[in-house]
């Protein structure tokens, strides 16, 4: 992976700016970003490894089982291999008094609260473990050229990923063959996965936001909808849409446009030195203003890149980051009816000076007969 | 789900012999185990919910977007939501103060570190929050009949997968194509998803334990490993079988048997009271003392069940739980010559008061030809 030795130096100056002499990373996407060492971490018991950096060095320590490949795909890093007989948090505290630091930054909420502990207490001679905000997410918030050509590909995959959906849906099939539809899809055209399970789903299942697929069968008078994401070049994708096979009722009619409303708002307002919060009060304020406050009970999107969820987020309560051109996130309102159905519209966004670039191609159409005349355009 | 009645009362014995009167549960899979509610989380950022568990009581804390799903699937659990206004420590709070316990016990490698102090904080002035060994770890770890009926059928399926590669691969044939066999085999017959991503890998890549599948294309004259698992029901299948599509050099048959000799000798000699690290111990003196020892770069095994990697740890360094009767654990050496090859042979075991109950049924032969003349017996 190109890019990783400017993403290092950008680290070192927020970790100077923030009087951080050294910080430990324990996060696996933050460390594939500033290494490229690309082992998935198998959460909550197992970790691929750490990066310690410091001002002047980097270390990279993991176990034998992935010791080739981070040697391989970590060239710049120096490589420390914990094992039998020599545990991660005595490698890390030979590497921390190998460097002469004497206080180690580390982001809590990204290492266990034992894990925390126990290498607080194996450094206690050599350097003190202190709490720090996340300094890589910070860098990771706004995409460089290369991240930004990895998303646009994976969502150009999406993309083809929906219009295979539009084409393939009909009355009578299950959410689960739709599902399966997707991924087949998706892994048979490049991806390398998906970047979270398709959300396939319809009628009464569409009131409930992370819905999961069913042997239910898709009829033409309800609203179906596809929240669905794909990995690629290890960036994700993530797109919602909510269509109609055929006539349905109210008050579904109204409450897509309110949505559509909501969204289409919360994109053309969006600009270079609002919060999230601000963003999210947009889509929010449609909303309310129909009558269905109430009925939208999440937020209006999240950062997106090596994870399907990431800062920025563009919620009330998480909203408080002021937005810089670079970063890229989903504006997706919704407005979910108990046993009824519900409605969510999802596009992923990069942000401008000029405002938001909306970067998923597919038709926002109600009636699948307006998706599939848009899609043979 | 059946049986999370009868999981309570058990945790609750040996809450009562811990003196925990309170429990919180942050794991997702315990949270199931428990509940009966599946919602996965999105590690490491998102939590779809904790558990508290007191003598008399028991809630769900979770948010807006997975509430009707959490009153579907867990409804002897009060439901307790939490929202913008009235974040999760809050609500947490609040149970805690209507149950009136003063002690909340939680596993600190479960949880992160800046949401343990979040937690602390918010509940100071009502009880203390303790750090305690995961008891849910320890009653998952002794399988109950359910669970032994589900990891047979995930076990069934897996076979049938390993069935389908080995009359599907040929030389010429890339690593991916294989993994993408894998998976579409599994989720075109029942799966809802695989345990992990397979591991179907050729020649030198075989020397990486944990290597990824690349465009590489399989050639006969080379070690072939598929180290596969479905999810099914919840619970995770693993298996390891190492295969030659032809004639293979020296040294790769020598280890082969070595392998294969140290796996037969760990499944006959495992019996109940004895400790995981004692199964290590007699997997990795057959590999010494044919001189591959250093060669031999992992632990033995792993439980598994909801997880695919979760106790008891057949391994020197965390393997200190004595076994009982009704675990289910890999048995799993390996010998890896980095640039030349490896082997590794994986089965899962029940333990029973007899012994090791193997619930592989693949055949462990490294010639091609001599499986699949197994297969069709």
């Amino acid at each position: 992976m190109t890019g990783t030795e400017g993403r290092l130096a950008r680290l070192r100056t927020a970790m100077a700016q923030a009087e951080v002499p050294a910080l430990l990373v324990s996060n696996g996407d933050s460390r594939r970003y500033l290494s490229g060492y690309t082992a998935r971490d198998l959460p909550p018991r197992e970790s691929a490894g750490y990066l310690l950096i410091t001002e002047e060095r980097q270390f990279l320590l993991t176990d034998p089982r992935t010791e080739a490949q981070a040697a391989a795909e970590a060239p710049a890093f120096e490589l420390r291999v914990y094992r039998a007989g020599a545990p991660m948090a005595e490698v890390l505290h030979d590497a921390v008094a190998a460097s002469g630091v004497r206080s180690i930054g580390l982001d809590g909420s990204t290492i266990s609260h034992a894990l925390w502990e126990s290498i607080a207490a194996a450094l206690d001679d050599v350097a003190e473990l202190r709490a720090v905000p996340d300094l890589v997410d910070r860098l990771r918030m706004v995409k460089d050229a290369d991240e930004l050509a990895a998303l646009r590909a994976s969502i150009a995959l999406n993309d083809a990923a929906f219009t295979h959906l539009a084409r393939t849906v009909r009355p009578g099939m299950t959410e689960l063959e739709l599902a399966w539809e997707m991924e087949s899809f998706a892994r048979t055209h490049g991806a390398e996965g998906l970047s979270f399970d398709p959300i396939t789903v319809a009628g009464p299942n569409t009131a409930i936001p992370h819905a999961m697929p069913s042997e239910r069968r898709v009829q033409a008078d309800e609203l179906v909808l596809f929240d669905i994401g794909v990995r690629l070049g290890g960036y994700c994708s993530d797109m919602t849409r909510t269509i109609a096979l055929g006539p349905i009722a109210e008050p579904l009619h109204t409450i897509w446009q309110i949505v559509l409303d909501a969204q289409l708002a919360a994109e053309a307002q969006a600009r270079p030195g609002m919060t999230g919060a601000e963003i999210d009060t947009v889509a929010r304020g449609v909303i309310e203003a129909a009558g269905y406050g109430e009925q939208f009970i999440h937020g209006t999107g999240h950062g997106i890149g090596l994870e399907i969820h990431e800062p920025p987020w563009i919620t009330p309560t998480r909203g408080a980051d002021i937005l810089e051109p670079g970063m890229v996130f989903s504006i997706e309102p919704g407005v979910y009816l108990p046993g009824v159905g519900g409605v969510r519209i999802e596009d992923l966004v990069l942000l401008t000076e000029g405002g938001a670039e909306v970067l998923c191609a597919s038709p926002k159409k109600l009636s699948l007969t307006e998706v599939l005349n848009d899609l043979d355009r």
